[in-house]
């Protein structure tokens, strides 16, 4: 099947339409109408080659929603017309101790992710939601029951939700527990809904005395200037888990200092140039843990979007046109998004 | 109570026989003769003031085995005769969360230190077990049931000990689990003997060839060379547990790779200079954890005697004279020890 996309042809130039071909369902497949893709900084950081390993033309994105046109004679949990959503990985090996878990994103052999990732058995270049179809087995694909018009907001929770939600579960984060989100951007912001839905006291941390307002109408109960020694202090040795959502090189230290006792200060960002060496000395005294988290499996996904389903938990976004996405890009760079871009796919569907 | 002790006068002076005292025995306290001290490389970082906050003179060792001589009238665990031992604390708040949990170590009040500690109430300095005896609260003296001639190689057990067996037990280490530990030095040859008596898969790194064997008759079952990348390679994400004794600055992402899902390295040694900083992409791919641990509490302490007398486990030492320390210290500093140095300190007592 041919379908339309937005392609990246080279490190440098801007998206233009593409022709991409999506294989016939199989028997376990699901074909889905993409209906809105959510704007990751990975979209970026691969478009343009700021990480290794590119392949061009590429069609980004992992934060995708859409509808079910057409399934695979074996396939038990989809219908034609249901919602369905396809988050950063569309494949993995399904044997290993990580797949047996569901913490597929781990898998031993690596995951096939959603775009410029290799589809299984072959070294094919795979394409994400930049584009107007995808095809999926269905153990990669979730089920959504948010409302229909919650469907835009729902998009980033593939990737931004998941990311966030994954380590907030495993590191306990609930009633009783004190919580911190450090950085307020397209992951923090989701870092802040989940984690006070969840029933944590939860504290967001930020450079911007700018974005106090902003991160408590998130759902944050307290909200600290990082860079205010006096109001990092008062909160020393208080923190049962601190989410890190920051990707540019920082001094955890001071993050550290936080933590309680057995408190993880866990990292879900690669920053492009190392942090400072975290000092030794504030993980021994405190038994304290530096961690890292990638994304979510897929059985907790699931798990994230029926709970969000339930409480009515979606990302804040701005709606662009798929024409408009070097523009997104732009403005993405300057953090100028509060908090998520997401493309409405129907502007790529209906072009000339 | 006068006693006769070893002090170091300043940074750079030998040590030399000094007088310091004793309290007259409270309500609580066990007042205990010294028989023998192990050597702690934390003994030369304070006396030579190679850390921060020496005060003068200093009397090291916090590594005692000795006989109760005395006991107060509130003393329920001691009766005169018995074989006592004391670690690295003497003190603590004793209300805090982490005193409540027998983890007196993260005491939020800062623990009382053997030697160079404060006097809980007051600012006076503590000395330890370079002395012919000491006089310590029952809450923080622990039961010795090894056979007597076994006494001297107890006293490591008190801070080396119980500094990798508290990780050990809480990163649960035991059957059916791989569990390296990185360095064989003082601390090293305990976290070996600890791991392989507490049923666990025992891996020793070390990077000098020439120490394979005597890692092997410590009980790892396997021996890397950890220079040798070949041999590190083969035992990629394979790790539950990683306790890394290395107290000099090295890179920690060759020893992260190693780690299952969800593993731990943990450090228990402050490098003088940091580490390289991890690589995150290690923690994320893998969700591992980087965490720090201090000695131990003094509950945990109890059940580590109390398993290494049932199980026959005691520390490598060589013995040495009071009057030999210097040199002891000298020979330390080039690893030349197999592995733990122990005072006698019948030589002290009965010096002219």
């Amino acid at each position: 099947m041919q379908t339309k996309a937005y392609a990246a042809q080279s490190p440098t130039d801007l998206f233009g339409p593409y022709e991409i071909e999506r294989r016939a369902p199989g028997a376990r497949d699901v074909a889905i109408e993409v209906l809105y893709c959510g704007v990751c900084h990975s979209d970026l950081h691969t478009a343009r080659s700021e990480w290794p390993g590119t392949r061009y033309p590429c069609v980004p994105g992992h934060e995708i929603v859409g509808r079910v046109t057409a399934v695979g004679a074996d396939v038990a949990k989809f219908r034609v017309g249901d919602v369905a959503a396809v988050g950063c990985m569309v494949d993995s090996c399904r044997h290993c101790p990580s797949c047996d878990d569901g913490l597929e994103q781990y898998c031993q052999h690596g995951f096939t992710a959603t775009y410029n990732g290799n589809v299984f058995g072959g070294g094919e270049n795979t394409f994400g939601g930049y584009s107007a179809s995808i095809v999926v087995d269905e153990r990669f694909v979730l089920r959504v029951s948010h409302p229909e018009a919650d469907l835009p907001a729902v998009a980033p929770l593939l990737c931004a939700g998941i990311t966030t939600w994954s380590p907030l579960r495993r590191w306990g984060a609930g009633p009783g527990k004190k919580v911190g989100i450090v950085g307020i951007g397209g992951l923090g912001h989701m870092g802040v809904k989940l984690s006070h839905a969840l029933g944590a006291h939860t504290v967001a941390f930020t450079t911007s005395p700018g974005k106090i307002d902003a991160a408590k109408a998130l759902g944050a109960d307290e909200v600290v200037v990082s860079k205010h020694p006096d109001e990092m202090a008062a909160h020393a040795g208080s923190f049962d888990f601190i989410l890190n959502t920051v990707a540019v090189s920082h001094d955890l230290d001071p993050f550290v200092a936080l933590l309680k006792r057995d408190g993880t200060m866990t990292l879900v960002g690669v920053p492009a140039t190392p942090h400072l060496s975290p000092n030794v000395g504030g993980l021994i005294f405190g038994r304290r843990s530096i961690a890292g988290s990638l994304i979510g499996g897929i059985p907790e996904t699931q798990e994230m979007l029926d709970f969000c389903a339930e409480r009515g938990v979606v990302a804040d976004v701005e709606m662009i046109a798929m024409q408009e996405i070097d523009k997104a890009y732009g403005r993405m760079v300057k953090s100028d998004v509060k908090y998520r871009f997401v493309i409405d796919v129907d502007t790529l569907r209906n072009a000339a």
